[in-house]
């Protein structure tokens, strides 16, 4: 039986209604969200066992927060519950040339302020065979970055497949100090998540030679970190085209020491880009976990990814099914009845 | 003085907002709805005498589909009183890529257990100058499709017109059956709606041949029709294509023995797909009643249902000045002040 | 560790809002709700681990009653999935003289019309303590009652503790048919809750003497009871006043074999009238489960149920330190800070 | 057949929500009200055929205001359409002792503005066999007053029985005109509805005794009224206790030339103030239509306007089995399952 | 220091949501909004001193527009408070190809019937260095034009500047009418806004040569106006085309007696078309105010309209920043964190 | 020409709609507010100019608190612009005997880390003539509390009169903290409100005799305190009893060194707790900015403070008119037409 954890901050999501910008709107809606959980959150819609590891606040917040998670299901007992603040984001909804925007409030938060030493890895672990980690937990504050290291090191201690997503943030932290972590971290992991722009940026092997194709730069970089870190198995990652605002183009790739994959490219109405990145890890994860084949898995992955742009919210709600249908067809004006 | 009556269910339509999933939602949007009632509503926003032919139960939610349905000015004073529940459906909105999903709950509905004997002929028909019914009549229920076809019987024993919307839903039952029902029908019926698919799956002895243009194969099936079927005077449908999942393309045709007439083609962006095809039988009736010229009477048919794709609900809101003005325009940029 | 297992249906409540009738209504709020999901959701608050034993439809609606109930951290994985419908009830929202009205549509629903043979009773007591069940799961149709009564006998070869609330809803069954079942069940359960009424109206042997206070009605009942049924250790239940529509009066009273305790009565503004016998029965199991003294049982069990009238929806979200502080409280004009 | 006929003007009401101030806040609640509309649609609920007398503009305004006429059933077939301006009111909901505020816009109306020889009151009457009016329609502008009259009389000119509300609203006009109006209209009127306030304030020949209790004081009244105006038949009034700004008393009488009967007095919460003497009015003319002895009448009538308060919105929401229910009960904790 | 005025009215507006009629909606959004006010709004998120030209009534709908127009920073304290009404509109929000329709109620409002001689011009221009007035203030009512052309003449006198933007409605005057008022306003008029239509179709001295380009017909129609006016130093005005109901294209230019200057040409959806002149208006004055180059200036104005779109309400809510932000940028996925 | 400053933070309020509970909520509704805030905002509803003395951040949210003090017409001009957070709290609605929740996040905010030297005193006090301070600053962090302080002694080195609102939060800080922070304060301080509880807890020198009545204790209290400090000109408070948790008495008195005048004692519903004391101070500046009487003061001061409990979100909404109408009635069913 398969569990698999995930390692992340829970924030609360405060969203303006109707495209109102934050000085227009009377009420903000709410959601519990973190891109660990996300991963977590659609795993579980998926059918799989999962478990988060995080700190909460042990107030309305937090407690609202970790009933948000358990609603999809994912098990929150190991939580740690205490400090003083949840995390908290403000998103300004876009529309068209207009951008969303976005006012964190998590520098103080309980879990961004918490301590290695709460974390109990044996009861975090029990029956875990597969954790996750996003770059954002390395660039958030250094703490939560050692933490998160311990974290890794001690699923290789337990023999937990640990995998990765880049997704870096250059908002966050410097390309200096992004390439001297991750670096750091890469020959402690199974399954790495990257797009290509993000190789470029943080691997400073990587080199870009303009006049080769996506296709066979993809494959470049592949062989090139597959060879440097032998403990690495798998690879995925998308491309993104912004064709209008909400009108966007998806295609993936997955990647093993012996061959690159590449999905179809999708063209498809956006209603919220958020979370579209932890959608493709979830598909992708899922395709793994189930041993799939290659192809089967990183279609998967996009068609989940490209689904989650349909949902509102963080999280994607798409069971196997929906994802599955969603890649037998293309134009869509059935009503499911 | 016409009127004009309409047989079939009148349903309460629970609708997620904000395009959130079922399992997101705190709270359904409520409509009363139904094939025979969005004629009846359509027409009586042009004008026209309607009256509804159905069942209601005897509660508060009989009371609030009653209380709609009159709202648009139909006439309910011969709607029967009395059963346990109104059938209902949870409508999740869909966007892009994503289906919008429908969940029946009508099986045990005052209407589908309703009896042949509860229905006072006289009474109902009183006045009445034209009928219409629906395929979804015959499908739902063996009692249902007896009430429908001795509707029928009891309209041409009163020289009522009858109209009759294929409206073929693969769901609700076979195509044997359909075949065989809609066969025995065909000789009772006046004025039939139906797409070319609806003819070429329903009727055995179409014969498609592929390299045919679409409008050939409109002119030889419909030839067909009225050779085998004297007593149609009038056949009319439309033909849709969906250019992006909110995009859409409809053109329409009318047919009489002595002609055929294509409309011009509308595309168009699409905020309610429900409710498309009443709305192109309400705008065909009102050309015929109105003993409107062909071209008039396909060209507004297909303009009220273009129109109805940008009304939220089941029911046009479009009156006889509104679709003449989308005949005449063709992009908008007017706010009409 | 004590596990709480809770044998009923989950139903989606659909309430109009701002004080609306349904015929007003243009929209509903939805919540998903049941005596026995209510129960435990509350226990689930306290701190307890809880089981629910049911079934649910295979489709969004049955999903999102899950997701509900794992939200307030119920074990939702012994849950039966299958069968077409979720049972549901419309709610109107009561003001002053106006009384709540509610619409039932359960006859048909997945759980009502589930199968005996469908529970696997090994895999749903596993680690199970202590199990809870509802009067209504006697009334509401005869192979539901089989499948409670199936449950109890099952329970009781665990040696898991029985508690029944008895809840007689006169418009479900007769009373002949209520007494007759009672009288069947009675001597498999441990701990039971009933109000006076219930015992008068069910328990044939019950005499009332008009002139006898209702402190000594209650204490020669609870004798009579323990004397005839020695199985039983606990009786709970309380009284009532309207004062005002929405200004009610509340008193508990808890016997075992040797004893009455009566609590103090508490006079409050209601919010919500549903669910606040499963809040009492919540609250007097968190006394007995953590062997509190009978006082403070019954007056934790009274607080539990005070506090649900305040909250908006069937299940109370109290924890114990919010229920604690209204028991050394009276009036209350704090902010809590 | 009874047909009752009412005569008045149907408003757009656009009211504050959650207790907000007008400049608080971002949107009104929207509703079409009037007082011979809420006459009307109370009848109509309780199973009366009812026609409005009114004018409407040729807009959506007009067009929404006749839609949720006829929502309650209430024919608007003889309605007049035309004129530029729908009369509106802004209301912001008061709290406590905060009073609701009300702002007219309604000079302009199609309805106050409209010609006496736009009614062609053969149309209007046909079928009619009573007709209401209330005392605003004489107040409110004086075309609309010469409207009023004359449709007085040609309802007297055809049998037709006329019941007139004084309602008078010192806002609207001075004393003095209103004695003026009211002394050329009662000898039309057969059925009256007054409050004691409003014949010792408009009724010269009142003179009112302190030393008299309330009883005799409207026995005496009517004494005199009746024996000044041989025409009138019945007399009905009501007389409110403020007691908290949201917990009212309400009594009322009846009186024929040969007696005068009380009703008995109910405290109950206040959802909404507008539309309770609309409410009583309707249900003296149900007791009245149907034949009711006095007691019952009086009785009904005060239950309906009760009922009325627990209503949002100008118009009943009650079947006469509420309203009956009502009468039985005292104080409710019944959820009507 | 500069201080910007502005003359027009300020209306409540009054929209349907979720794009439904105004025949459907139960509740309205409201703003208050007019094109002075919007220009003023704009110009006061850009960081300038604003001040309103207007009347309001003395009740709670003008202290919420008066509010309102706070809230953006306008200095309100020379408005006159006074009179009966505040000028409404209701919008019904089109969907694609059905139009938004706009229903007015403003003939009567305080504004509207105001009088010049409750202007005290000396305290309206206090510290005042330019002064806008819109077309709309011209064709509303004759007592408006004559407090409008007051105005100019009284900025005149101070050596306010004084800025016009034609705005041309049809529905509210005569072409003639048009014709005549503009010629005798524009010798007084520094700062012109019109497009090529307003010019070709209001300047009888306009000759529109088929063969030329839009480029060449604005470049003789300006130098035909600057010679004719040399009083003029500035014309700006924009081009729209529409592309589909909710896709739209937009350009600008800018024009001085030396030389014109046109913008690029941006493509984008539209959430709101209301406002969108009085957003080019802002954006033109800006670069005006600031000496900035005509490039700058009408790149700046066209991008403040394009933003406009992106925004719900009549007014702009854009920085210079996010103005300034999106003149670099084209397609956009960003998320501003 | 008066001009009242007022130091204090502005937060936003995140509040809980329907009674729902944080854990329930999917959205909450927001304002901007604050005690020196609600003390200016309720004086620019009586016409008052006013200036706040504040700092927020140059972000969407710090622009929105802005943007809601300006529609209030308070002066904002003088705030400093900078900084990380705008300070917030959720509010959890509460119900009967559920109390109100609040969570706070506000220790890292703009204002309570900002540093005295941001502070420009010349422009901050220009014109000013009146300046009102909140015990709340003195409380919530070292660096917020010699601002605080150093701003008293700006205002008296420029003889600006200075207010001070004790309003004690025990949350906040230690009993013997305040003690020594408002010793050192008073003599600095013209006018002061605080009440009996604030005194006798404040004040080492109060010693409470219990067998005194209330107006004895308090005019006892206030001779030692005018004596003790002879630079207070004018003391007010008042005294509430919680009769039911909505169901408030309130009482107010004022004292000068010559005298002490007790308002009347207002019984009252409540809508919202918060801000009450604020209404209070505001009225009573009222009083005595325009040198009413001192019965007159006290009385507007209750009613002001009654008023505002009737008022949804912390700042008062009632103009004179709105308070003296209430100081006239008592009990109301008036609907102000």
């Amino acid at each position: 039986m398969q569990k698999i954890a995930g390692f992340g901050e829970i924030m609360q999501r405060l969203m303006t209604q109707k495209y109102q910008t934050i000085e227009q709107t009377q009420g903000f809606d709410v959601m519990y969200t973190g891109t660990a959980l996300n991963v977590l959150a659609s795993l579980a819609y998926f059918g799989y066992d999962t478990r988060m590891i995080s700190k909460l606040p042990e107030n309305a917040l937090g407690f609202a927060a970790r009933s948000a998670a358990q609603s999809f299901g994912v098990d929150m007992s190991r939580v740690i519950i205490g400090g003083d603040y949840l995390g908290l984001y403000f998103l300004e909804q876009g529309f068209g040339v207009r951008p969303s925007k976005v006012i964190y409030n998590r520098e103080h938060s309980a879990f961004v302020t918490s301590h290695l030493d709460e974390y109990d890895w044996d009861a975090i672990y029990q029956d875990v065979t597969h954790v996750h980690f996003c770059g954002i937990s390395f660039a958030v504050a250094e703490n939560v970055r050692n933490i998160a290291v311990a974290a890794i090191k001690q699923a290789k201690e337990r023999d937990i497949v640990v995998s990765l997503d880049f997704n870096y943030r250059p908002g966050l932290w410097s390309k200096e100090e992004a390439i001297d972590v991750y670096l750091g971290v890469l020959p402690l992991v199974d399954i790495c998540f990257a797009n290509q722009r993000d190789f470029s940026e943080l691997l400073p092997f990587s080199v870009i030679d303009e006049t080769e194709s996506y296709e066979q730069m993809i494959e470049k970089t592949m062989q090139d970190v597959f060879s440097r870190y032998p403990n690495i198995q798998l690879i995925a990652g998308t491309k993104r085209l912004v064709l209008e605002p909400t009108f966007h183009q998806l295609q993936g790739f997955i990647a093993t020491p012996a061959t690159v994959v590449f999905s179809k490219a999708y063209q498809f109405d956006v209603l919220e880009r958020i979370g579209g990145g932890d959608a493709f890890v979830a598909g992708v994860l899922h395709g793994y976990l189930g041993e799939e084949p290659l192809s089967y898995t990183v279609e998967f992955g996009v068609a989940s990814s490209v689904y989650k742009h349909t949902i509102l919210g963080d999280s994607n709600r798409a069971r196997i099914s929906d994802i599955e249908k969603l890649m037998k067809s293309s134009k869509n004006d059935m009503i499911e009845r």
